[in-house]
This record gives C-alpha cells, sequence and structure tokens, in this order.
C-alpha cells in the first residue's frame, strides 16, 4: 500500500504546527464528513469507508516525508520531531458501504485529538467523495438498465485510482463487471470484455476476424459487429461464425454493438439472431451510454441485455464531484463536550452542532423507510415510544411515528487508531444495497422531481441548534 | 511505483490470447493516440507523457498478476508463460507535455509489436487524456485570471491519482502552486495553504485565532476573514492582528475571502487594507471558481490577487473526460506498410491512415503560428518550398504558405522500450506551455466563439485516406 500520509492540504499542516505551539494539539475534536443537496443528488450509495479505514491504521510520516517538509521552510524541528511519532489514535464512526444516505448527514464522524482529524480531512473526504459519487451513479443507471450494466470506464477515468476505486464503486452501487483487469484483482470482482474494432480491422476480412476469435474462445465468443455495417456485414457474418460454433459442439455468447441507432439495430439484432436460431444470444451495447439515454432506449422498446457503460458513470459526467465537506461540531474541554457551528446566512448551510447519532426509521406496517432521525449521541432512539419529527427548518411540518422500527446506521469505522468494521467483500456490500435500496418507495429515489426523503432533527439537537444560533445573533459569542 | 501492468480492459488481453494463438501477436502495428472535438475544446495542453514513459519501461507482469490471469480460466499456460516475459519494446513518438495540442492530431503514436500496443492502450488513455484534461482546464483557467492560480481542488478529485497527478498538470496549465502536499513532495512545485474555517472556530473568538495564527506565522500571515462577518469582524480582526504584526517588526501576507460576494467584497476588503496602511497585504479567493466566474468577477472590478480554485478545475467539471481515442493506423506485413483506416459514417470520425508525422507552420512575419500540419512519416516537410494546405474535409478550402517556418511536433518518447526523452522538471515545461501559447492568437484559444485553428493533412496523406475510402466503398475491400 502506498503511505498517503502527505495526501493533505498544506493548511492542515500549518494548523497544525499552530495547535501545537498554542499546546492546543491533543485535544479532542469532532468532525462531522456529509454532503450538501445537489439538483442532481435524490439519494447516494455510501463508499469508500474500507479505504478510508485503510488509511486511517497507516498514517505515518515517513523519514522521506519529514525531509520534504523540512525542506519547506515553514515547521519546527520541535513539531517535525512530533510528527515523526505521530499515528492516529482516535475513533471513526460511519454508515457501511453500501448504506443508501442523504444530504446533511454525518455518513463519517471522527473523534480524535485535534491535530490527526485536522490531517485526516483531505484524504477522508477524497475517498469517500469519490467512490461515494461513482456508487451513487452506478445505482442510479443500473436502475434504469435493469440490470446487466457493465463497467467499462477506465481508459476515460481520471488517473488510475479514478479508474481502479470507481469500478470497485461501481460494482457497490450495482453493475455487474467490469473491464478493469486491475480492479478484478484487487477486489475479487468479475471482470468481462472480447474485442475491439481493432481486431476487426486486423484480419483481412470481418469473416476471418470472427472466426479466428471463435478459434480462441469458442465457449466466450461475443462478437463486435459493427465496425463495417451492423446489419448487412456484422451481424450475418456473427451468425455464419455461430453456426460453425454450434456445429463443432459450441454455444455462442453473443453479440456487440458499439454505434448507430442502438433502438432500431438491436431489434433487429435480435431479430436476426432468432430467426437464425440463436435465441439465447445476447446483444450488448456500448457508446456513450447513461441512465438517460438507457431509460430512452428501453421507452424506444431496444432489445438489449447488457449495457458496456464507460466515460459518464466513470466520471459521473454530470455531477463529477460530490462536494463532500468535514466540519467541526465539537471540542471537549477538561472532558466536557462544547458544541461547535458553522455559521451561514443560508439556514441550510449552518451545521448540526455536537457529537452525534443516526437512525433509519422504517414504517411498522411496510416496512418502508420514513425518515432518517439525527439525534445527540446521547439520546435514546429505539422505537420503544412515540417519535414526533419535524421538518428541520420549515418546522410547522411534523409527523408523529407510534408504528415504526428504528435501525441505527452507523458503528465504529475505527476505535482508537484500529479497524473496528469488518472487511465486507463487495458481494455483500452490493447486496446490501439492492434490499436497502428496496426499503424506500420509489417516489424518494426516482430521477425526476423526486420526493425530497426526510432528514430529521431530534429535539434536542435541534433545540441545541438554535441556543447556539442565537447566542451568535445576539453577540454573545465572541466572534 | 505500483506496477499498473494489470491497469488495462480485459479485452486487451482476449485479444492478445487470439493474436497468440493465430501466431501474430509479433506483428507490428501503429496505433495513434489522438482526440475528437468538442463543443468546449478550443486547444489542449498535452500532459501525460511523463508518467506514460514510466509505466511502458515498467510493463511486466508479476507472478501475482499470472495467477490472477490464470484464475480466471480464459488464458491458455502457453499464453501466460509468454506474458510472463513480455516486455515493452516497441517505439513511442509524442508531443512534449506541455504543448498546444488540437483535435485529430496524434499526439502520441505507438509502434509496437501487435500484443503490447493493445495491452498498454488503455493506461496510456487514462494518464494521457487526465492530464491532458486538466492541464487544459487549468490553462483556461489561468488565462481568465491572468495568473496567480492556486490549486486547492484534493478534496473534490476522483481519487488520490485523479488529486496527484491533476495538481501536477494544473501547475504544466500555469497554477502557482498547489494545496497537494504530495504532489508539491512528488513533483517538487510549490505548496500553499494557511488556515480553514475550523481554525477560527477552534478558539474562543476571530481574534484570538488570528493572533495564534501569527504568533505560529508571523512572516506567512494569510488570514481567513469569512468566519463570522467578513466586512464587520473579519477584516477589523485581521488588520487589528497585522497592525500587531508590523509593530512586531513583521508583514503580513494578506487575506482570504472563502464566502460571499467576492466582487463586492474584495473591492470592500482592498480599501479596508489600503486605508490602514497594508497595500501590500494581498486579497486571495476561493470558493467553487473557475474560468467563467473569475472572468465575470474581474468585470465587476473585483480586487482580487491571487484565487484558490478547487471542485471545478480538479474535475474539468464541465468536461469531465477528454474523449481520447486510439486507433490503429498500420500494420507492417514482411516490412511493408498496410496503412489501416477506421470507417464512420460521420466524415470527421474516419481516422487518418499510416504511420505519420506532425508539424506546426508559423507566420515568417509574425511568428504566430498559422496552421498544424499531418504528413505520411517519410514526407519531407521542411519549410524550404512554398506548401498549399486545405481542409480535410472542405478541400476548396486552400491557402498558400511562401514566408513560414517549420516545427515538428513529436519526437521519441520511447524507443526499443526505453526512454528518449528528457524527463523536464515542472517550471520548465509549464513555461515551454507559456512560450507556445503566446505564438497563437487570441482567436484560436479564446473561450468563446474561438477560431478554428487548421489542422490539415498532406496532399499525399489525404490521398491515401480517399483511396482507403474509395476501396471500401467500391467493395474492394473484403468486409
Amino acid at each position: 500500500m502506498r503511505n498517503l500520509t502527505l495526501l493533505t492540504d498544506l493548511y492542515q499542516l500549518t494548523m497544525g504546527q499552530g495547535y501545537f505551539n498554542e499546546k492546543r494539539h491533543e485535544e479532542i475534536a469532532v468532525f462531522d464528513l456529509f454532503f450538501r443537496p445537489n439538483k442532481l443528488i435524490t439519494y447516494s450509495v455510501a463508499a469508500g469507508m474500507e479505504q478510508a479505514a485503510d488509511y486511517l491504521e497507516n498514517l505515518h510520516f515517513s523519514e522521506d516525508d519529514l525531509a520534504y517538509l523540512r525542506s519547506l521552510g515553514l515547521f519546527s524541528e520541535d513539531f517535525l520531531a512530533y510528527l515523526k511519532d505521530l499515528k492516529f489514535t482516535g475513533d471513526v464512526y460511519a454508515v457501511r458501504e453500501g448504506e443508501i444516505v442523504f444530504p446533511y448527514e454525518p455518513i463519517l464522524t471522527v473523534k480524535a485529538p485535534m491535530i490527526q482529524a485536522q490531517l485526516v480531512e483531505t484524504a477522508l473526504l477524497t475517498v469517500i467523495n469519490h467512490q461515494t459519487l461513482i456508487a451513487s451513479k452506478a445505482s442510479k443507471i443500473c436502475a434504469a438498465a435493469g440490470g446487466g450494466v457493465m463497467e467499462f470506464g477506465l481508459r476515460r477515468a481520471q488517473g488510475a485510482d479514478a479508474g481502479v476505486y470507481g469500478a470497485r464503486a461501481a460494482m457497490i452501487g450495482g453493475c455487474v463487471s467490469t473491464s478493469n483487469v486491475y480492479a478484478g484483482k484487487l477486489f475479487d470482482i468479475p471482470v468481462s470484455g472480447t474485442m475491439a474494432h481493432s481486431w476487426v480491422m486486423n484480419f483481412p476480412s470481418e469473416l476471418e476476424a470472427f472466426r479466428a476469435y471463435a478459434r480462441s474462445f469458442p465457449d466466450a465468443c461475443l462478437l463486435l459487429v459493427d465496425t463495417y455495417d451492423t446489419l448487412r456485414s456484422g451481424l450475418p457474418h456473427a451468425i455464419e461464425v455461430f453456426n460453425e460454433l454450434r456445429a463443432a459442439g459450441h454455444e455462442p455468447k453473443g453479440v456487440r454493438l458499439d454505434s448507430g441507432d442502438l433502438a432500431y439495430l438491436s431489434k433487429e439484432a435480435r431479430k436476426m439472431l432468432d430467426k437464425a436460431g440463436f435465441p439465447d444470444a445476447i446483444v450488448c451495447a456500448s457508446g456513450d451510454l447513461d441512465e438517460y439515454s438507457i431509460r430512452s432506449l428501453k421507452e424506444q422498446g431496444a432489445k438489449i441485455d447488457s449495457w458496456g457503460v464507460g466515460t459518464k458513470l466513470i466520471t459521473s459526467a454530470d455531477l463529477p464531484a460530490l462536494g463532500g465537506v468535514y466540519k467541526l461540531a465539537a471540542v471537549y474541554e477538561n472532558g466536557r463536550e462544547i458544541p461547535k457551528i458553522k455559521l451561514s446566512d443560508t439556514a441550510e448551510k449552518v451545521t448540526n452542532p455536537g457529537f452525534k447519532e443516526m437512525y433509519r426509521l422504517y414504517d411498522g406496517k411496510s416496512g418502508k423507510a420514513v425518515a432518517d432521525y439525527i439525534a445527540l449521541a446521547d439520546e435514546t432512539v429505539d422505537g420503544s415510544a412515540p417519535l414526533e419529527i419535524f421538518h428541520p427548518v420549515e418546522t410547522w411540518k411534523r409527523m408523529k411515528l407510534e408504528n415504526y422500527t428504528v435501525r441505527k446506521l452507523r458503528a465504529p469505522l475505527v476505535l482508537k487508531g484500529k479497524r473496528a468494521m469488518p472487511r465486507y467483500p463487495i458481494p455483500e456490500i452490493a447486496e446490501y444495497r439492492r434490499a436497502e435500496y428496496a426499503r424506500f418507495w420509489e417516489e424518494y429515489t426516482r430521477q425526476d422531481m423526486p420526493h425530497i426523503y426526510k432528514v430529521d432533527l431530534s429535539e434536542r439537537l435541534y433545540r441545541l441548534k438554535r441556543e447556539l444560533l442565537e447566542s451568535y445573533g445576539k453577540g454573545d459569542a465572541r466572534v
């Protein structure tokens, strides 16, 4: 594993030296990681916690790192000596990967000595912003396709990690395979792919190219049929080779379309394959696909069994950053929690103070999710009593829950610097996402004009927030 | 260095086994890497060649990689044994990093045994697509700002590599520094950053927070002034601390604005700092900036000396993928070049066949770039004779050059598998970009409705392309 300890913003280290000089660097602080709403976010699929835990467990400055920091001329020898022995010793609470999450929710909370909590901000955001972004995009694409989505985006990813961890996140979001061999090996996820246009161009004729491929892969023969002319050349040649394969005792896999009108071509391909006696040969389509074009193709009756999705998935092209933030929620003075709030002119941008916990409330009858509920960590939320929830800004919007169940959404990810959550295999994470997604009414997860899922605050948390806001408004706080 | 040999699409390996079984895997092939036009691409800044060369020099399958491939059940032992000893032995020609490049231009060409040329396609595209994308975006942002752009995007980057190599590319594109400490160390580029809102929130008052920072960094004191109220609290407190610093013999650096109306606030901040006797204190601004918002702020008379640009630069938010492709241009049979062409219904999508070279033509009088010129590799283009250039599709658009100079745009990057181009330091690459950019009329590089810079084909290359196209049209080619 690469040592990513320096993967941080310089200001984390200048602030670190500042706290060190003020002898406040080991005061305990609480930071929440959450993201804000965006016109394209309906729900998100949490991901990246696994790599976040790896990073925290391995945090340490090498001699080389310290020599580099010394060379900047900004840091004192005392501070560099302190960094030499620094490890991450704090606690981290987080939702599981694959959890369905919403804006404002503290999907990860760090409780650690100030200097550590600041140092790790940047890398935690990088990893979780990225994987959550791609898992969410994949979930939307897979919902549109209804299954069979293959991740093909490596060549268009924003660097190697974007391709590799993007493939991982895509699987969490519901993809069935990736073309990325590196990701396949690293995460033990299925890989797929057969041939490019160059293969077809590289033989004297399309038919010879198909035959050569069938010779090498008689039982995994999926042919790319659009190099010259899909209906007049590609499909007839493919069927010819499929007949030869069958005569030799093999069944073909199918064909891939990568250009042209995929709705029309897929319907024609399906007819031709069926007529030729290959109803089980699949039609796979690729070429600049995303949830919008897939939905449109399906509306047009496209006969596509499997979707290769590249650029728009691996870059989350219509929303290339999730915009997650990491905000101070509390500090401890002599063991006493001092809640902190970040002011803003916009009510929605004011942060939620204090060390908190997060719950999901399900309707007792349908079993569907009703609302998420953020409370202070020392509150009891166990479903044993009726619960009145209300909108965190428009507080007159209230709802009383009587028949409901509660699930705590977060668990310790790291305790005293050591991983505390199991390493779940990717299929298990993907299945967790699928099952939890099914517990949401479609009204909340649909792409167009979704109903906004409720993320409410407990009465105590709400009151604490108001008190802190009012103390600033009245000038009680010495700003 | 990580071994990225498996960073490829599975189909490169299935095709590899196919060629191996056909005993054609060591036939020499030529592939061109280029990108297609897009409404947002005016020009691009080439980058990533350095990492591409590192990758090629280090290409090898580890025992672990081979064990993984074996586990897929797709590959023969003969083929795996062949892969065990595989190295990249080919030649690669490429433009220098920092070169200004345009759609359709073969900015990199691989001439190598078929199996190698295919295997490396994906990683070359990943690395060059990404860095070229970010260097180009940075160049546009820096052009709008007129200098002083700091790269702040790590936390929003699509993974660690996107942040680290994105910071590198941003410097090539004209940024003056990055907040990314890892990138600073790896590439020896300037790092910058001072404090976050959490620092200010973490002290009993804003004034105490500023004083504490000034104590630790008396000569690098840049204060974030928007935590509570920029004009009524942040700036007065900053000025108070600046006066204290000066009394102690230090000069402050300045202030940073991160929210609110940056045009208005920066003008007010400038006035307040000037009036207080700190005309040299800079005003730095950050917060969701890009070339559009920077241009708008400057039009409104914003007094901003330095720009911190994050999300929209590090993700190239309005164009998150460059869409580079890698297409077969020729194969060799018994040492004889067989040019190859990729057909398409769209004239612009038909590839340019053959092993080629690329030139830039400059006007002899102004020294400005007139057109780029793609010719077959064995043509002589040295400026010694008048040259007639013409539009590659609308061929009646012709221009005769008499007083002009010529520069070959590409050089060997890798020869026989070994790096052949020097490792240029980043400041040298950035300066190269700056100087070459200055040789383009602004008409070609401006953001809005740019004039399209000419990328023309030589008469011989054009004729070869036509002949190949017509041979397909006439059915000469056996498709």
